[in-house]
């Protein structure tokens, strides 16, 4: 299941069922767990003075797809789809069941939830924090510099079940609360409060989110969008939702 | 003209004057037609259960740069150009003499007619309805989810020789009719009549586009610019254009 | 230092300490001085028509990341860091010092001074003029078409220690002047005087940068940021800087 192009550190902990593509490269301090699945071209455990000796972890049943770029001291969690030209740094904790699409670029130093899914072109600046089951459209980009150039970091947070629609960007030190959605290419300057849609650049609140209404079907609400979408998620998670 | 460390699928068929870089990846289920050129790091036919056994066509004297990944079930006409790290997933048509820039992402399912061409960084949401003759400038993007997340692919439609700027977003389901001009970083949630201008966010009309002239030469018309530019099109084309 | 699953012309000039890494393509009429490292599957020396028979020269002790595409005809100066998956086609001059984040791309024919640095996804468009010690933020977009299609190419030029936030884009032929300040994801659509901070889209002035000051210290200036920020610039500059 590794293609002989493929160059393994004999220090690598590769588990059962593991596959990895033609020309990879795996350097030692990672640690690979079953059943997962790595595309060709991908490099996994690139060390840098950042996390010396610290080990790379991808979790069982992932899914690397090719010509992704990973760093030493980040663990990802199980069941993880990355796209294609992915890019993650150090140190990032990334939970169980997430998804990141192609070219994304997780810069270190995140901490992102677990069923939290990032459509192409993601971009989350380092110190970001994402809660679980957020959802991110193509090009949303997480800000982290308030004054640049400048060496602090002030790392955006998005809470729980939060919607970034396409283009979005988020300003350094923002915090987007659980249930808001934010709608396409607005620029979010201050905290958004818990539920509320905003829109615009800035952005500001148009009204609580769970206003809106499926398109053709007015009595059916919108948002929270757990109450009506529920492909990928457990039967745990479903059953909460509707008996919320 | 096939380098010898690219791995070519037995299953694959490469017809006459093919070059296949270094390190390139065919698997089974790809055609790739006469004088075409594959650039080093390309995996080509990639197949997932959206398109079990359906073949890759890649058209006649086509250039495919570097980094580039194809899925299967997709068709690609000749002299197609792309640039690298171009990502094109499941059951695509593309028509004659395209061109994608680097970094562009054809999402699957959609189809873009002849002679169309897009700039770097071009991402064309699954479901994508593009015409012939259509210019893309970077980071355009072509979104498709009415009201994420959803199970609705809402695709936009691009009617021939329209011209959205660069980083104009286009919102799900909206029509762009034939010869209209969409202005840079312009945010287009409602369908734009036949050969207007459009601008802002959301994107208003401003005026005909057939008003707007030449920098520096006030009596030649910009739009619409198939009477005016003419590098790469054929002399049937041009011919008929001026003569319209 | 070389790996030996590198393709290496044996018309290539390589100088001493260099490292070349797995799955690289060097191809004749480059020249890589000593103490760079060059990342895995990077590909160095694409000809086209553009730049025949002339050479690309990358500086001393550079580091340029995997999966990195440069063509012939550019020099690039020493201590030059590139992200992943960079592209910079022909005839650019890059100056010392400078950084390309990942993704980023150099379209051609562009001057780029000391000391520039681009964050992630940078796009500068053919033929743009960017001074000394500028940055630019994620998605940095420099366009260059002023009547979209043309053959006319009227690059940006942005002069020296200016800042271009995130998402900004700069239309084609407009000049950013020294020290001015654009926030973020606005689009530049005319000149921007010297030392201003300009927003909006268009981007209009809203005050001179100095104005602004660091958040939580109220005496203390945020701009120009070379009288505060120092991080990997030399003794004589920032000497310069305080003394100015």
């Amino acid at each position: 299941m590794i293609h002989p192009t493929a160059i393994i550190s004999s220090k690598a902990l590769i588990h059962e069922n593991v596959t990895i593509g033609p020309f990879c490269i795996v350097h030692k301090n990672v640690e690979i767990l079953g059943g997962t699945s790595i595309g060709a071209y991908c490099e996994l455990g690139i060390e840098t003075s950042l996390a010396i000796e610290k080990t790379l972890i991808i979790g069982e049943n992932s899914v690397i797809r090719s010509h992704t770029t990973v760093y030493t001291g980040s663990k990802i969690g199980g069941e993880f789809q990355s796209g294609h030209y992915v890019t993650i740094r150090e140190n990032s904790y990334i939970g169980h069941s997430c998804q990141i699409g192609s070219r994304g670029d997780i810069q270190g130093d995140c901490t992102i939830g677990n069923y939290t899914k990032m459509h192409a072109d993601v971009h989350i600046g380092k110190g970001s924090k994402v809660g679980d089951y957020v959802w991110m459209f193509p090009e949303v980009l997480l800000a982290n510099d308030p004054i640049p150039p400048s060496d602090t970091i002030s790392g955006v947070t998005v809470e729980d079940f939060v919607v970034l629609a396409a283009k979005v960007l988020v300003l350094p030190g923002v915090t987007i609360r659980k249930d808001a959605v934010v709608s396409a290419a607005s620029v979010v300057k201050a905290d958004v409060p818990i539920g509320k849609l905003v829109s615009g650049s800035p952005a500001t609140v148009l009204c609580s989110a769970d206003i809106l209404r499926m398109p053709g079907s007015p009595k059916e609400k919108a948002y929270p969008w757990r109450k009506r979408f529920h492909r990928g998620y457990s039967e745990y998670d479903i059953t909460n939702w509707l008996d919320e």
